[in-house]
């Protein structure tokens, strides 16, 4: 399940570069890169926010014990909500100062955001419930990511109301929710790893 | 082999989506967007098809005890196909609406989905004769995949031809081939860890 | 090194189909999908060899007790002329039929196929020169890719000219090279692993 | 964090060669395929680079004892600039040749390899600072590989200034400085492998 995982993730990562481009037969390129910049939003927030889901799946697989026959079909629906951002990315890119079709394209593009953060958030209260996550797993680390998962999907709610109204406000709010995710999760992380190093050390004293 | 296998279904499972896109220049973005159907359908028909023969591959790969020379030809045969997927796909998604082309691409697409699972069938059947499943694999486990991935290949050959009458049935049909396939691989990779940690504890308590 | 080499394989033996499709507003959809049978034939040969080459380089990694700095980088150079391989395919699959240009475009595939090729054998050559390879490599295992490898590249050399004449012969040669390369190269596993698991049975008999 | 890196590595790298592409309804396709050699060239550039910095990058990760919280927020920026890579290089295949485009196109491109190896400097440096590198690690190598890495960044530096200049003389600067990045990297590795292998042989000495 990890292997199929992480290729997805990274493979999605890297397809949004590919739809970046200039229009043929620009005279002046500079001018014309420059005019690109919402390809480059579009990349950075998209590849934020993979970077982020892909942190926050890889720490809960790392607590899962084993994984259990609907848990495995969550993760394949996850999947597919991650392997489609390119598609939203690239109406994003195209469609920004572009009217009416602005608000439409920020509006998709949030929905899609949601759907995978809620597929996240399923993903992982089911693991919690169906009694999957490791017995030495430390309480407060699972609250940790429950917590931080819940106010981002309350935050995605907001920002897709707001692109309505104010369609890049929208999409620097995605950004800012994406950091909020990597932030807490690698902290988690860390001092996961701090107390791995702890329990080696006293088992080596134990020995010795 | 698994790794090579591993990267050619998560690449296939992603290129799905660089073909999804809206024609240049479309006034009214959401209607465009949502003309688009035929292309969200293909690509969750594709998705969940190499979702479920990858999780048949690796639950396949998993009873194996070696891999023979005819059976790594196998493998490079059912890479190919699967590596195809995007080619019918696209087809698909293009001329579902375009009348005589919508019934040659719904049965090419009916043709590429059979002829993959067919040949995941004849490298399962292959690994039984050849006899490289492992010694400690269960019985009924090794029955319940090849009672669940016969009825599937007649499923594909009726869907083929009711293609030819009414499309888009047959394509939801390929859809719940999928989910049909995806639902006992899971029970049957389940009951196998039930398994291995019940003996993994009767070898603690045979140690204590 | 491996996972870097794994990685380039697969995503080349992947990208080799987006580069499949049918010219956009055909009317006859199954004229238009019979009439790309060079994308087919461009893309069988082309999988074949990358998934020789992949496994030639699998074997030849397994039989490596070390990499030294000369390997390394003739691995880059290598994994550069596979990364390169779907260029001349679609260049193939676009000029076949096209007079002269076809005669250009089944060159430049061949060239391209024979500088793979033969960066495989150098890279081979080399790990045996500068004494890489494992000590407990079977002497004849090793004979038996060396001698597989050199009549490859004369085929490629013959293949290139007879191309000039009659382009397609040639492309039928190239996937007959690819399948020349795959036998043995499976052999050649095949007879390792039994080996393998004699010697693990005789440590057995020796501890029991 | 070294499946994801190794995934977007290989897939940047990769996916370079599907930008390169000659005009549709080429009369002489020699001539064509001569034409496109800017794309050849920046596909071997970026090709170089992204070995030079996966070869740098493996080394590093190979040297850490562990990865903190901001040594991961570190990479995901560095996989997040050589991600972007293929776009830059397929603004230098397209307008190479094209006057002042030509210098445009040369400036960003050199500005996104100086970005991307100044990340990894950042990301190196770093990791010694905050005492990530393990203790065994060899204080030669550390060295050499610092020493390395910043010239890199001076000759990017010096190569952008030229290229507004004699752009067609920076970019094969550029490919010198991979070359250069690709030797010493190479050889840190040889050394530690020889001193691993010593050690090991020095263990069983000790054993016997």
């Amino acid at each position: 399940m990890e292997a199929f995982s992480d290729g997805i993730f990274t493979i999605a990562g890297t397809l949004l570069v590919i739809e970046i481009a200039v229009p043929p037969g620009s005279k002046n390129l500079w001018h014309a890169v420059v005019e690109q910049w919402p390809s480059y939003l579009g990349y950075l927030v998209s590849f934020a926010t993979i970077g982020a889901i892909w942190l926050a799946h890889s720490v809960i697989t790392e607590y899962l014990d084993h994984a259990s026959l609907w848990l495995m079909r969550l993760n394949l629906i996850l999947m597919l909500a991650v392997a489609f951002l390119p598609f939203p990315t690239k109406l994003l890119a195209e469609y920004v100062r572009e009217g009416d079709s602005e608000r439409v394209a920020t509006t998709l593009y949030g929905l899609s955001l949601l759907m995978t953060s809620a597929l996240l958030y399923l993903f992982w209260r089911y693991a919690i419930r169906a009694g999957l996550v490791r017995d030495d797993a430390d309480e407060s680390d699972v609250q940790v990511l429950t917590r931080r998962l819940t106010p981002g999907l309350i935050g995605y709610g907001v920002l897709i109301v707001l692109g309505l109204f104010v369609p890049i406000a929208a999409v620097v709010g995605y950004l800012a929710i994406a950091l909020y995710y990597l932030v807490p999760l690698g902290r988690a992380r860390r001092q996961r790893r701090i107390r791995q190093a702890r329990s080696r050390h006293g088992d080596q004293n134990a020995d010795g």
